[in-house]
């Protein structure tokens, strides 16, 4: 049950309406093995860092059955660096500073110990990128998700339509849906983008929940209302951590299985906005996940009989 | 099983992305009608109408079970019309016309016949006026349901909270809850508002579903994805007409009982917003009903086991 995760490991500065930090832990790889990890291990990380990167946040990703391996480290430059301000509604945000960094230098080669994982990860990343590393392994995978963005719906286009080719299951944010499909309606957009190539869409709406299609199904899992959410950087890459992490643990690929997977990856993304970075997501117990999984079955669970 | 509907009964003239109608019938009683008599009847409507309120609506409700004992004909006079023109999200409009009309005199005498009622739903009118029909029943009603809108919580806040005192269960959208608890989180906000009087809070949030708050408890409802929402006026009367519905028939004002009318309610909001006015609404049938209840089962059913 062994699961290759791809993406940033980087240092995040973040002003929210409710606090400011620092430098602190970031990046997309880092959310997902932090989430994934209380599912199963190990899970084989595929990243770059600089020199600046904390041995200390190594040695707590290795602890948690994170493989290190695929993870370049350069000796002479930073690490990737974002800063952004969020506004008060949390859904919006600026970019301060994109520092690329060690970014710039990112060309993954796989690791031979990690040919054979039965699950892949794709953060968001240049989508050639992305393509390069499902294009290295000799046995594909059983399930492929990947996250994107409009950015580079923006700038390579082209590329992005290659790689959606390759993929299982494509996640993207409601606006992302939208300018991917040119098309407003959510139920359209999903039915555009599943002629991409992915069969199955997750559409992340934030505080609004989220939506999983497949042909003509639909489901769907809410967001924990929540008294206040104090950070929301890294909630999609945590909810996507929570997604695979349940996939690999259950190795069952059905869409039953992804609703399921869709409430695992709320709960651990309704954990991860209650702190700064993925400072909350080192504190939970199994325990604590269990909870949390709980409110959301009380959240959503109904009787019906019929009305009349 | 009696349920009393208090509200308008109106013209409305409405552009949408997709369309345009000349006048045509509105008003929140009359959702509130063709939504709840799907499961109740009869309805006791209280309402004021104007000389060219046409007769065959009146049939068409009568026919339903809708008695209009309580509905004033002012013969003098017109019928209150609103003109409004919906944004692409469909979520924000414009008012264009608002003649009040037969509303300036609208001051209800409930008819002795409509005494005794089991359940009370007050539509969005002057809170003063809401308080008069209850103050008029001489036995309190096991379960008080009550719409209001930001309108009141600028011009009439004092009489507003005399109002909410005396009322079960408040619906009331995002902003308004906003508006009305002073609280940007949802869940603050219905603290707050649950303070105020109502024990009971739906809060409605269009294509992103509603919460029902109780003490601790909080229940999610989504909005079935559509294709397109062709026309969203009367969506939440149709909701609540919908909710206090199934109340009504079941006698039932337990917790888990109006989780299942959010449910019902929803399913009578995804068909009115189908087509213009209550159009949809007159041509639905019970098979329908229960076709569309069982989508909001697949929408929201998932498996859980625990986790590890």
């Amino acid at each position: 049950m062994s699961l290759i995760s791809v993406g940033t490991m980087a240092f995040d500065a973040i002003e929210t309406p409710f606090g400011k930090t620092d430098q602190i832990i970031g990046g997309s790889a880092t959310y997902v093995a932090y989430a994934a990890s209380n599912f199963v291990q190990p899970i084989k990380q595929v990243s770059i860092v600089g020199f600046d990167f904390p041995k200390e946040e190594m040695d707590e990703l290795t602890k948690r059955g994170v493989e290190l391996d695929g993870v370049e480290v350069v000796a002479d430059k930073k690490s990737f660096f974002w800063s952004g301000r969020y506004h008060m509604d949390m859904n919006t945000r600026d970019t301060l500073v994109t520092d690329l960094n060690v970014l710039l230098d990112f060309d993954p080669v796989l690791p031979e110990s990690y040919q054979g994982a039965e699950f892949l990860m794709l953060g968001n990343l240049d989508p050639v990128i992305q393509k390069k590393v499902i294009t290295q392994l000799k046995t594909r995978p059983k399930l492929i998700v990947m996250d994107t963005m409009n950015f580079w719906m923006e700038i390579a286009m082209p590329q992005l339509e290659e790689t959606l080719k390759l993929v299982d299951v494509l996640m993207v944010n409601d606006s992302e849906a939208r300018q991917l499909s040119a098309q407003f309606s959510l139920v359209k957009a999903a039915k555009e983008i599943m002629k991409m190539g992915p069969k199955y869409l997750i559409i992340k709406k934030g505080e609004h929940g989220a939506l999983l299609f497949h042909g003509d199904q639909v489901f769907f899992a809410p967001a924990l209302p929540l008294e206040a959410v104090f950070d929301p950087t890294g909630a999609g890459d945590t909810f996507a951590g929570g997604f695979m992490g349940h996939i690999a643990r259950t190795r069952d690929i059905s869409f039953e299985n992804m609703k399921t997977a869709i409430i695992v990856g709320s709960a651990m993304a309704s954990f991860c906005v209650e702190k700064f970075g993925p400072e909350r997501l080192k504190e939970i117990t199994q325990a604590d996940i269990d909870e949390r999984i709980q409110q959301f079955v009380s959240l959503v669970n109904f009787d019906i009989e019929l009305t009349h």
